[in-house]
């Protein structure tokens, strides 16, 4: 069996923004020289999402719409941002969207449907953040 | 170490349906010869899901109306429709159900609790669509 | 290749709990000597979560309000329920919530961010509920 590991780093320059990370993904799982497996993407982080969906503009903006509806940011709002954050909805914008995907590897490639790109989700960005690729397979 | 590949096919007569999977999974598990290993289940569309939960009519009524107030379908109310599509609302429902499951394989089975079913949910339907499965392992 | 399988076993007091799993899950990749792999962890249960978010009490109150919200308990309102349930609205807040989270083994350890950790989050507790994992690579 063989195992990879690899992480990106993001610095975003908005606090939300919705990132395609396919070809960084791809990369990894050449480098890695599994043909058959499975391919691990997570955020390291707990106020930003990896996940798949359509890349599409207009679709990104509906999600960031939506998003702010279910959880608004709101400073005051939350018991958490009385710590002193002021991320509360971060963390239950990133639940929605999913901390992680798993894909998996067939002939060395990830084996995708027609649309599917994955996306880095950042909710809380302008900081230092890392996504870690876990590869696993023959 | 053993890798197994299979994909199914939908044709579904309803836009939102929520289809019982799971004997088509358990029989790739037993194609696939592995006895100890991970099995991962994904959507290939990004308007659909695949995701474990019960296996009871009304709650699948209680999850399509719940999904419908979550993320209404509207035409006219998206980004992404302006495209030309009318599907944003599918996205988002297939965003809170998840794109896919992972489940352990211990001895040549499903490791399942008691009332854990897979289901395939369309929130996009009346058009062909695939559901991936993945097996590695011993 | 080397395979691992634990079970967790909680009896909560509550109906509704978030309960840290970080140390039990450590100790399972510990005792399965992998170095190099994958660890899922997925509730059993179809009314029960597991999550990576923070462990922060506050947050976790904002966790529980927010799902009333998205999914508020209502006896009579589910179609679920008219099976003599009064549980819907607890596989509703777990399928927000997720039921599994895959997290990646390096160098013996679960290959985390800062700040996460893992949740048994119980929907609708008060009875005997069980948490899988299983851990494959070398």
């Amino acid at each position: 069996m063989n195992t990879y590991r690899q992480d990106i780093i993001f610095n975003t320059k908005e606090r939300v923004e919705l990132i395609n990370i396919t070809s960084r993904v791809q990369e990894a799982v050449l480098k890695s020289g599994v043909k058959e497996g499975l391919c691990l993407v997570n955020a390291m982080h707990i106020t930003a999402s990896v996940f798949i969906n359509d890349d599409e503009k207009g679709l990104h903006r509906d999600f960031i719409g939506w998003l702010e509806k279910l959880a608004p940011y709101q400073k005051n709002k939350y018991r958490h941002n009385s710590t002193g954050e002021d991320n509360a909805d971060a963390h239950l914008k990133r639940t929605v969207m999913g901390r992680e995907v798993v894909v998996a590897v067939t002939k060395g490639q990830l084996d995708f449907g027609p649309w599917e790109q994955i996306f880095y989700g950042e909710f809380d960005g302008q900081r230092r953040k890392r996504v870690l690729i876990k590869i696993i397979g023959d």
